[in-house]
């Protein structure tokens, strides 16, 4: 296949902070091969761009404004989003293949989860029986590090989940100066972490401190404990050390005492009216802490998934290769494919980037090892961090500032001239 | 006064990034006046620590780890506390006294905000009646930049307020490429800024977007709106833009709609059992928005005060400048006086250090400008971006990282021995 074709590269899902860095890698590495590639595009706001044939050009933009995608986090550049492409939206599937046909896209790259993969194989598949020669590969992306199998043999860690990772370890350790400095009122610092499935990120909190000096409870989705229990490891720390930080997950359940009665036994506030963060601290607060002053919390939110500031050099780097990657696998190898990250045996942390089969990964679920989890359930084992600390990085991102704010990439509004009539994707239509 | 003296430092109240720089910049200019200063003491956790006679010696601890709270942020270092020596706790005052007669104490340097003011002077007032000598001198601290006048004549901005300044300005440009991202799926963000008094904290935000570029509400405390204007406001932006970043206030107004009432018509949650980020979020999603997609929030809460990595380096340097000020105004003047940063007339920003007397600034009240505020109540003007930007520096405070973390200071609980009988402070008496 060395006819010139164009390409197309959409986002999918939240973001995390070096997405773009992967965006980056797979645009520069299709300019050093023009005999391959003539036009990359951008699928405006992911496959809702595809869908709706928003297709921006990013071979028109500036090298310099391309360049600093290493820098501009989250999905502001070229956009994300949540639609999917489910099995039976079968015209959704034809329009996408129709589109791509229209631009002359030869290559596709996605760039998402397990779901994500799973889009991209049934694309190519349509497009080859729809007579269209399409490479689609997938170029894996999450925060949550929730893609590939639990033995991490399809994937070692996800890009983005580095920098999510490096959030909490820095964060924590901020948090614990402020809460060693105000515990005599404010003993008790509740601060809630993402990952409303699996518990990689409220885990790597434990990173802000290998050698467990801080009070510190690391409560995840997994722990399986009560808000009682919760409750009770906060009062035995503050007998023991006058105060604590809990670090919780988005999905830790709550239970019965989180969901609040009314006086005729409705459920005034599910947990989606009300954070976890809000439950555990009016719980602390009513049920009395162990020490004098109140429990308090932070809820960080979408800030761990779009800060540069907390990025890490060692997912900068990796976002960027996996990109590149993908566009070396999609060359070779062909469609069907996702650009992986492999770590190498020994001591001495190194990786090798690969290529592992779409299918493979959409069909694959990881869960967070339960050997990870410590006995006590409210803390992670020596094993999780030698497996995450590399994954950090040790110097800062140096994202540029001009007039004192962070210069972000810009690019230009120009979209590929459409060709289609125009159509709406089945799941907006009433 | 050329006795050579102790002298103790003590910091009041929520922390700040920067505090300890302030605390750096007093112990650092007590070491270079040894014929003036002996040993350099903190007040263990603030006053509390005066009352109790748990005085750490800073003057034993290792030069490289003083030099390191530049870039060590809030209190943990030599603690804070909310505790405060109210005019009718007789006893206390007595004590402090007492306790600082006994270690021989010449010079009582307070790092607070008005009321920490107020309690140095009466501190100093009572030494003087009870003929011991001591110097009591203030240094301003407090992110809520509430200190002084509102007229600016009595300190142009304290310590702290650069660092929030610039959080709110780096977050935002942060949040706002993330709400770009995703705004086919959730095309409002709400972010919660404190200040629960005064609006100085989200009226930063607007230093994200001098240009006035994004779809950004600013609600402040002052703005006056009701929950009822701030939700025709967002879906007035959703129209025009698609989606909308807003920054509220945790000291917004919420009414009678942030309440919730039971079935009998009591209240079930007043606003400190839930945020008002969550009741802006739970009210936009309930009134629907006139956009695809849901409302979502995040609530940074103490890490707008505990963050270094956001830390200005103006204020950095100021606050080093204004512990040393400190310094130079006790041994030149004497006591009654708290250090100051005045702002020099004109376009370029430069500021000197001087002192003001400590009743002036105890006896004053700080409103946020309301020539300041937009006439559309959701923006601030031009003028308090000519005022705040200068604050937030243009370089990243470079904070050493060891094996991927901070290296924040580390001080040895090396304390003074204790000469009195116990104590327990009026307030925590049964």
């Amino acid at each position: 296949m060395t006819r010139l074709r164009n390409a197309v590269v959409a986002q999918s899902g939240g973001p995390t902070p070096v997405i773009n860095n992967s965006l980056r890698g797979v645009v520069e590495t299709c300019r050093v091969m023009p005999d391959l590639f003539d036009t990359v595009y951008a699928g405006w706001h992911g496959i809702e761009g595809v869908l709706k044939e928003e297709l921006l050009d990013l071979s028109t933009q500036r090298t310099e404004e391309i360049a600093l995608l290493r820098t501009t986090p989250a999905a502001g550049a070229i956009g994300t989003c949540r639609y999917k492409l489910k099995a039976h939206q079968q015209e959704d599937f034809e329009r996408a293949v129709e589109v791509l046909r229209a631009h002359d896209v030869g290559y596709f790259f996605y760039v998402g989860g397990n779901d994500s993969m799973d889009t991209a194989n049934k694309v190519a598949q349509l497009a080859h029986e729809r007579g269209l020669d399409l490479v689609a590969t997938g170029v894996p992306k999450t925060i949550d590090n929730d893609v590939g199998d639990s033995e991490f043999k399809l994937i070692d860690h996800t890009p983005g989940y580095g920098s999510v990772a490096r959030y909490w370890a820095l964060n924590v350790q901020n948090a614990d100066q402020e809460n060693a400095g105000a515990c005599p009122s404010d003993p008790v610092l509740v601060l809630q972490a993402m990952g409303r499935k699996i518990g990689f990120i409220p885990a790597a909190a434990r990173l802000a401190d290998p050698e467990r000096e801080m009070p510190l409870l690391i409560l995840m989705r997994e722990s399986g404990l009560t808000l009682e229990a919760l409750a009770d490891r906060v009062n035995d720390t503050l007998r023991e050390r006058r105060r604590v930080i809990v670090v919780v997950s988005e999905g830790f359940d709550v239970g019965e005492i989180g969901e609040r009665k009314d006086a005729f036994g409705h459920t005034m506030f599910s947990s989606s009216q009300m954070s976890v963060e809000q439950i555990v601290v009016n719980h602390l607060n009513k049920v009395g802490l162990a020490a004098r002053g109140s429990a308090r919390g932070n809820v960080p939110g979408t800030d761990q998934r779009d800060n540069m500031i907390y990025a890490s050099t060692v997912d900068l780097e990796e976002a960027y290769q996996v990109g590149r990657q993908a566009v070396f696998t999609a060359v070779e190898d062909g469609s069907g494919y996702m650009a992986t990250i492999l770590r190498e045996p020994g001591p001495i942390y190194r990786v090798r980037y690969d290529k592992v089969p779409l299918e493979a990964v959409a069909n694959s679920e990881r869960a967070f090892p339960e050997a990870w989890i410590a006995p006590s359930r409210t803390d992670v084992t020596d094993d999780f961090v030698r497996y995450a600390s590399p994954l950090i990085g040790d110097d800062w991102p140096n994202v540029p500032l001009l007039a004192g704010l962070q210069r972000f990439a810009r690019l230009q509004p120009v979209f590929a001239e459409q060709k289609l009539p125009e159509y709406v994707p089945q799941a907006f239509r009433r």
